[in-house]
């Protein structure tokens, strides 16, 4: 990793983790759902979405106060997804970033009110900031409803599922991604261009770049899923072979999946050259991305 | 029922249902993922919360071609509440509104993606309003996040389940209902205030008026699950009685919840009064909702 890259995460992890025990503490709630919203949010992870968002305003040269709570809210939406997902019900996983998932730890029940209960409180909050205007808020609302919602996340999710045990084409995989994980990932790149009311040029050359850097991620997955083991991954490793799930090596063989990291990486770095954004954290992010081993 | 109140109810309750089924006709999803949502969305039921938005609105004699939106979007975050409480891990529910709940029909992974794609809809429908100013957006969004979640609905289901099997005070009962029921009824009062942009007074006359009709409501609950068939409640009467759950009658008694019923009926009607709108339809709700067999 970069230097560059090493500083910024130093950095900025940290104050995301200790901004999202902030808002839960304030929360005035039951303290078991307390704990087990918490449970998940700090259960450690890359924090790549977040880091996102506060990347594309350090690369803009803007600052604003509300954009760590912002990016705190694009985590605690992925953590929901996460807790459900792992739902004995959905992946059915016992082991999520190095520890029991919440549902082993605090019961289905909770779980899934913890879930809830994190996406409710993710968009109230970006309700509640001071330092935008009510439009930028109200933009970040509608692409989050989006991108977190059944034209988003949740419906990957469902296509996922409904996926299970057939064989996919590449069309149809991409389909699963671009929602399942590419819409959120997307939306923290663009959360940034609108908290810097990036140009239109900026939001155009952002999306696109997300777009590819969301597909290399999702292979980059696939592709430690049979390389990676399950000590580096801090989840069961060789998962995805062993329950004939679709993934690009499946459909193009590992081979043909890290050609195919390589070009949407091409293709990501290329948006960025068109508005000048080439040199910097967000070539970074995506080095790291498509090296990464955990 | 009043000839005012069935007239209001026989022109809106249609509306409702029109708005709910073109918002989810109108989502770009999974087929599967929005039958699941229409499925429970018009399984009928009584509409109550969105009736209160609309009616608060006539009352405030102000029309806004928004206010049949946010009002569905209020029964969108009741119906997900309704799907997630009835899931196995939580109530374990399979007759809902006389139909098998959403999870008997479609699969537990499916209804908990369903509850989840309905909460997120609901909270960005409302962000992408055109005849309402951002700050109102805002403020009904905001409002919702809380009444909706870890501090209101989700927390309350929360305190539900840990107090199964204990026996609760009057005090920590009204916490669970307050929460659990209350919140979003009170929303969904308030949310008319907001689109009528009504007085300070008056909304805080909406606000005292949703606190007691609330309990009130829960309380009618509780004595019809003792005094209602299934037939006529669409789910499994004294269902409460063999699970022994803490009801207002279990712990007043059948004569005392009654007696607590009128009281929290007088008070609501008592701050109706206060700004004159003791007459129409808010106290016609107020009767039905204390009077009701279903």
């Amino acid at each position: 990793m970069s230097n560059l890259l090493t500083s910024f995460i130093q950095t900025n992890q940290p104050s995301i983790e200790q901004q999202m025990d902030v808002i839960i503490k304030e929360i005035k709630a039951p303290v078991q759902l307390k704990e087990a919203m918490a449970y998940s949010l700090l259960a450690g992870g890359k924090r790549i979405r977040p880091l996102y968002t506060l990347a594309v305003l350090e690369e803009l040269q803007v600052k604003n106060e509300d954009a760590i709570s912002v990016a705190s809210t694009i985590e605690m939406i992925h953590t929901y997804s996460l807790i459900h997902d792992d739902l004995p019900s959905m992946d059915d996983d016992d082991l999520r970033r190095g520890k029991p998932t919440n549902h082993v730890v605090f019961g289905e029940a909770l779980a899934i009110l913890a879930g809830d209960a994190l996406v409710t409180l993710a968009l109230g909050i970006i309700a509640r900031l001071e330092n935008l205007t009510a439009d930028q808020k109200i933009l970040l609302i509608d692409k989050l409803s989006y991108a977190a919602g059944a034209e988003g996340m949740v419906g990957g999710q469902v296509l996922d599922i409904l996926g299970e045990g057939k064989s996919l084409t590449l069309e149809q995989l991409e389909e699963v991604h671009v929602n399942k994980t590419g819409a959120l990932l997307s939306y923290s790149i663009l959360a940034g261009g609108i908290i810097a009311k990036a140009s239109e040029d900026v939001m155009n050359a952002l999306q696109k770049y997300a777009f590819h850097i969301g597909l290399a991620f999702q292979i980059q997955d696939d592709i430690l899923d049979i390389e990676g083991t399950s000590e580096q991954l801090g989840k069961t490793a060789g998962k995805d072979v062993l329950s004939e799930k679709n993934t690009y090596p499946s459909i193009l063989t590992l081979e043909g999946a890290k050609e195919q990291l390589q070009k949407q990486y091409d293709l990501a770095i290329e948006a960025l050259k068109v508005v000048n954004l080439h040199e910097g954290l967000l070539v970074e992010i995506a080095n790291y991305i498509t090296k990464r081993t955990k």
